[in-house]
């Protein structure tokens, strides 16, 4: 493969951010993450915080979403009548599609590998972890408390869950959504990259 | 990981059982596939056919399933009042725990991974394919006709994924489930087991 176009999609505490980051030094291309949201924000007018959170979590139940989506009653609405959260959506979706075609480079969640899936140079890749092992890095490096833990790594994979649920009809951690899938508990974080780097010698 | 011991679950046509067998040739370790079916028959006294097919699948409805196990009404109980599914999936049990317990294999299919999932010792894979790739791995090394393909395909992963479901209450294909998902269809045989090959040496 010529071009690399990496994907990463983890679950919350897998450390897949600060693998997608490490992946990227190695290969000396850029990493998209907190970068894409500054150009989202930039993009959309929106607050970075904002984007952050509506950019891939869907937050509240999803039928709430949906039915929001399909009526101006919570008063989230740009106006052309589309909601702020899809209107993140498609210019997310605008700036990944233009970011692989400029040239080799990680982009970290977003549903990118669903945008992305009409291309071939694409390596999708899933970076999941045992629940011991999230906890234990939530609480390391996200000041969060291990009696808040489990709950707060549960209630964030399931808005990650919804949200790509909503924008791509798939199963969010379902392998076959992805050609690559990892345990960061198992294999650890440098394992992680060293392994990636491995199939994408591979790749066809 | 001083013992080496790799579970591989694979859809039907992903060439996961070919890349279990290569695993094991370049590693110098049993692979357990037809082996396993063979010490299961043996074990108890069912023909070889009978035990490769209820040993991996649940054919029929899933509820068909479950009713059966709860009555006699099917007639296909063994003298205790265990279900003939159910005592080869006990047998099955003890075989590969026996396994994991005796050095280092390859053990394809027949729920390892669960079977196996208090060990530390374990790698657990999935081989999934995209539906082009596992069509033309079907017609060249299965005799089907690319026309029966597409159904065939999915009725075998259904059959499979609604037995690891009754035994394991998992979902099967989820990539939390395995410590590493390959797409063979992306990868190739043989980038497949270099990828596995990798995995083994990072592992904890």
């Amino acid at each position: 493969m010529q071009k690399k176009i990496v994907t990463i999609s983890r679950q919350y505490g897998s450390g897949g951010r600060y693998i997608g980051k490490k992946l990227s030094e190695k290969l000396g291309i850029p990493c998209y993450d907190e970068k894409l949201i500054d150009m989202v924000a930039k993009e959309s007018g929106f607050a970075q915080d904002f984007v952050a959170e509506k950019g891939e979590r869907m937050t509240g139940s999803l039928l709430f979403n949906i039915a929001s989506s399909l009526s101006y009653a919570n008063n989230v609405f740009s106006g052309n009548g589309v909601s702020l959260q899809d209107e993140i959506y498609f210019i997310q979706n605008k700036i990944i599609k233009d970011l692989a075609e400029k040239g080799s480079c990680v982009i970290v969640g977003r549903c990118a590998d669903y945008i992305l899936r009409e291309r071939e140079d694409v390596l999708n890749v899933f970076i999941h972890a045992d629940m011991a092992s999230k906890i234990n890095r939530a609480v390391t490096y996200f000041g969060i408390t291990e009696d808040q833990a489990p709950a707060l790594l549960k209630k964030k994979d399931k808005a990650r869950s919804n949200h790509y649920k909503y924008y791509t009809d798939q199963d969010w951690g379902m392998a076959s959504n992805y050609d690559l899938s990892l345990n960061s508990g198992a294999l650890g974080i440098d394992g992680c990259v060293d392994v990636i780097l491995k199939a994408l010698e591979e790749i066809k």
